[in-house]
């Protein structure tokens, strides 16, 4: 193995829901948990679980199982929360306002230092005490500034130009909540968030027995025009 | 094939992607594209793409492709999004306002019909012109009125509580922003969105060398204490 292996997304992702648990254990006191118990409230099969946890090494011994506290820092250190990371929210929307007044983020090390803004009337004032710049000055800033994510919180017609100037002076990450797929950039991971893409396939969940029921009842062709 | 027939969430989760791409190409003039162009920009497989819509019947003809409008026409009613929705909002924090005034929702047809919160200083006020109604009023609401769906923007503490009232009375589906899972309920379907997981997966992303190479240097093992 080294430094150039990578672990597959799927595992990723179920990492912060290992971490979110463990966390709720400990807050009511639980220090222990077998991989069955865990395996039974994750509904994740337990080979599952051992096997996402092996990607970073051995956790849990056997006839034990976990010790809740030692894998939750474990799990905390695997997805980077061990150190902190300096945000700044590109649009001082609905959104950006959403984020930047959400505590959580702060608690867990995510620190925003600056919101960009093309509004002039919006320029200069701040939300919870976070400066709105000029988004003319976003270079510069990031060019003197350890930027480590952006979160790109504007229509995506903006948000093209704006991914350039964020994959050119390498900033690390973006968080991605305007209504477009980013590509990663050389230097620059992507995270996209489609919430609109969420309520859809929430639609669909809610119509399925009658959407699968049409289309199983009709034979449907398009044809050319 | 009767109306039993499930489709997996993994091709649900990618007919939004389809449907907002072919939404790009009609804003552009675009009336029909093949197969490989789709599959090219979407970063899908042509194979996979056909796989996923022939859940729903024969689109696209061979050797001309798919007619743009048609086929986004489809989608649209796959995604039930050819009739209205009934929203309502359990709490009027950050993400409560964020959605409210987010006009891509209302555009699809999803109406928000009611703003659920405890603060005093909140109920009776309005957002975006919508009511923001005593929290102990949503069963009320909810029997007199037709709700689809409901979005649980509250701590996780009060989500139980209220998710119950919601599954009582047949609500369709929760959006749920709660920091906690919820399971779906009899007649109630859910959709999580965790934007602390999301936030945590891209800062995995980008540690991600850092990270694999600490724990390929390190053999871990969590020992009982």
């Amino acid at each position: 193995m080294n430094g150039e292996k990578n672990v597959s997304l799927a595992v990723i992702k179920r990492l912060p829901k290992y971490y979110r648990y463990l966390g709720e254990l400990i807050d009511v006191d639980v220090s222990r948990i077998s991989s069955k118990e865990l395996s039974e409230r994750l509904n994740i099969t337990a080979s599952q679980i051992r096997q996402d946890l092996n990607n970073f090494g051995s956790f849990g011994l056997q006839g034990y199982g976990y010790n809740v506290e030692l894998l939750y820092e474990e799990i905390s250190r695997i997805l980077g929360l061990n150190k902190d990371h300096n945000i700044i929210i590109i649009g001082a929307g609905n959104i950006g306002h959403a984020l930047i007044n959400y505590s959580d983020f702060t608690n867990r090390g995510f620190k925003f230092i600056g919101i960009f803004e093309k509004d002039p009337n919006l320029i200069g004032t701040k939300i919870n005490n976070i400066d709105i710049y000029d988004i003319n000055t976003l270079e510069n800033f990031i060019q003197g500034k350890n930027v480590d994510i952006a979160v790109l919180a504007i229509p995506k017609n903006s948000a093209n130009y704006i991914t350039k100037i964020l994959y050119k002076n390498n900033v690390r990450g973006i968080w991605n909540f305007s209504n477009v797929d980013l590509k990663a950039g050389k230097n620059t991971k992507v995270e996209d968030v489609h919430l609109m893409d969420s309520l859809m396939t929430l639609s669909y969940k809610i119509n399925e027995k009658e959407i699968i029921e049409r289309y199983t009842n009709k034979k449907l062709l398009i044809t050319k025009r």
